[in-house]
């Protein structure tokens, strides 16, 4: 059993200064776990209240018959090491801490955080933040966080798992994956990390069984031993490891210190070891998301040779352009190939990569699957690229088509429709088939996968 | 008069080949016209039918009564020649062929294409194609085009005109244009370019009244002091041109030379070209809408300084991250303005550079003009950008502040509001602030402005 299991898969747990009101930071928890469905025991601790949301309270943590295995503290900060003192002394072993006002804002805050931290010096208690927006565990609903971003939809469960130094970037990671359809397991929030810090996190991550591709926003690299190790875990188990890296200029260094108190420039080389452990940089949340969804569709890329197909000659082009800027390759056809695709093409086509379909495609929809299956069978290729945009009336017929191609595990699909409508698009990517709205993000895509 | 205007002004068109039916290549011209109301004088044109979708139609370019400024032909290529003989011989002066499988498909379209460039030799007469997508002119909604992208929608016109080698592109372009709805004044496909180029197109749109910004998607710049010079005058014009360039790697250029039997690598420095006259080059039809935007709403970036207000501290910093990579400077607040701001923020954020609302906002939402019209009023900045995130119930709150802010000439606000409700965004946008859903696409434009 891993050191975080018992907290990251509590049994039973107690939000402190828990509220009758779902709205707020104390209600939210009780709220979420109550409407999901909680596998676990669940008791709200209020000082003034019996009954919370309909729950059964108690009063504090020392009223406890026993133990839970979990305390989430949605109290006020001044009321916070209190709450920790009387919990360690019933036997409570894992905490998560909301409240701000810590290390972030400065030397006061510094002090009233070495104080907490003080807490657990001698005791084997754990604590999540303070600073945090806390965690969700989508296999026993256990939801130890106030996040907003599930108010309107639940999570779905499934292989995703983030963890990282910023609460409201991973609520809107929730969002994307939710807009996504991608299913989620682990979500951590590890705010100013005094105890719990993202190396143990993502070492647990590595072992979890439910979690299938990690995904990290990360300030500072606290341990980059430690760091790096539960890194090699994760590609040693086979888990892709997508990463934003925050801090990574002077300026932004200095925000990282204002937010989490995080030193990002603190010498450690995480290129480095981004390389040796071969994490994936991203820019954005929404590239984020179109790795997990690469790996979760099952796509591997093996080499550099994409073969095209485009509806359009000038997106053909500026296809082409890109791959090969970014050092992939689209590579000419064999002679056989060429002799092969020749007749099942228009007399405006030529028979090379990319191939153009040009608007005869129009009067042969069936244009689209044929060409494509022919690519990804003639083993040339390590990856297909599909470029359609609009279609107006015959968007149905083409989608059709698509969802006939042949899956060949060492050749992904990948489509680019520009102006495409939603609901097919959703169809063609339910069916395994990545979507895209424009070039540049494939290109993106592709080119860190190689 | 430009040498352009009476191809592009037509007060009077032909189109040869007219179909009864809207949904065909020689029906839809005659179906946009009328629908759109052009205000010109249109005559269908069909060797079998005295009346075409209720118009009365001649049987041929020999039977008008007196030449038209400009015959659209959409016969099928076989019949090109004979119909631009007779158009020549009668008087008409400009002409557009949609007909393919000319020079772009090899040997024998290559020695059709010079029996076709022939007929213009001695001649004032202009084509534009063959092998193009025509023509849109949203002042008199001369439509010489047969494209689909607006069958459903019909254009704004505006300000915002496209020219370029590629049909299928600028059909998306259009689609994109009237998804953002952005107002179009000229629409030109260019296609082989026999007779009328890119470089004259160009300049005709810089003189053009009503261009106010010019896009364009090149694949071979066929003469480049021409080229240059037409970029230069918009440059005078203060037009800004912003342009996707096709053919760019020995791959791409293969790809154009299938496509428009443009030789997209002729040694000609494009980039040296781009440089010279302030071009700004885009990666993306969706990057180059952005563009438009920028411009069409009257902003301007007039130096590298940037000030963030972000309601997440973790965006705050990859913003700062971004921008500073991009050679944007995220500079420090004078110790006035930092003074300043303090009483207006929480106790949990610094008076720094980028401004962390933190979920203090949240109860207070008027903090986010107060604090944007603060670092607008500094003159510390040259344009201030504000991230949001979700924000759920207290979106509709956060809207009317944002209709509240300042506009100042010298420093545009734009907002990211990853996870925003559409019809908000499209409220902000509307008002003349420029709204993103992502950081990269933000930082992108601005980098490439300065």
């Amino acid at each position: 059993m891993h050191s975080l299991t018992s907290l990251f898969e509590a049994k039973s747990v107690a939000v402190v200064g828990a509220s009758n009101d779902p709205h707020k930071l104390g209600g939210r928890p009780i709220a979420y776990m109550k409407r999901l469905g909680y596998a676990g025991q669940l008791i709200p601790v209020n000082p003034k209240s019996d009954i919370i949301q309909g729950l059964p309270a108690k009063r504090s943590l020392a009223d406890l018959d026993s133990p839970v295995d979990l305390a989430v503290i949605a109290t006020p900060g001044a009321l916070v090491e209190k709450v920790i003192k009387e919990g360690i002394e019933n036997g409570i072993k894992n905490f998560v801490v909301f409240a701000s006002g810590y290390a972030e804002v400065g030397a006061e805050g510094d002090a009233k955080q070495q104080q907490l931290q003080e807490l657990f010096k001698n005791t084997d208690a754990r604590l999540l933040g303070p600073n945090c927006l806390g965690f969700i565990n989508t296999e026993t609903q256990l939801i130890g966080s106030f996040t907003t971003a599930m108010e309107e939809n639940p999570l779905k469960a499934g292989g995703f798992s983030f963890a990282g130094h910023s609460g409201a970037l991973g609520a809107y990671w929730l969002d994307k994956t939710i807009q996504a359809d991608i299913g989620v397991s682990k979500w951590i929030s590890s705010g100013n990390e005094t105890n719990v810090q993202l190396a143990e996190i993502v070492e647990y991550l590595a072992y979890d069984q439910q979690t299938k591709v990690i995904s990290l926003y990360i300030e500072e690299i606290r341990d980059a031993d430690k760091f790096e190790q539960a890194l090699l875990v994760a590609q040693q188990q086979g888990k892709p490891v997508i990463a934003l890296k925050g801090g990574k200029t002077a300026a932004g260094a200095l925000a990282t210190k204002a937010h989490t108190n995080s030193n990002a420039l603190n010498g450690v080389d995480y290129q480095a070891i981004f390389d040796k452990t071969g994490v994936i940089e991203v820019d954005s949340l929404s590239e984020m998301i179109n790795y997990a969804k690469f790996y979760i569709q099952g796509h591997t890329l093996q080499g550099k040779k994409i073969g095209i197909v485009s509806i359009s000659g000038g997106a053909g082009v500026m296809l082409t352009d890109q791959l090969e800027n970014a050092g992939l390759s689209v590579s000419k056809f064999s002679p056989k190939l060429a002799d092969e695709m020749r007749p099942h093409l228009s007399s405006f086509s030529t028979s090379q990569n990319p191939v153009d379909l040009t608007a005869a495609m129009v009067a042969e929809p069936q244009m689209l699957p044929n060409v494509t299956n022919m690519l990804v069978d003639s083993n040339e290729f390590d990856a297909v690229v599909i470029f359609m945009g609009l279609m107006g009336s015959i968007a149905e017929r083409l989608t059709e088509g698509l969802l006939q191609l042949e899956k060949k595990p060492n050749c992904p699909v990948l489509l680019i429709w520009m102006g495409g409508r939603k609901e097919l698009l959703s169809t063609i990517s339910d069916n395994g088939t990545m979507v895209f709205e424009e070039i540049p993000e494939l290109v993106s895509l592709l080119s860190k996968l190689n």
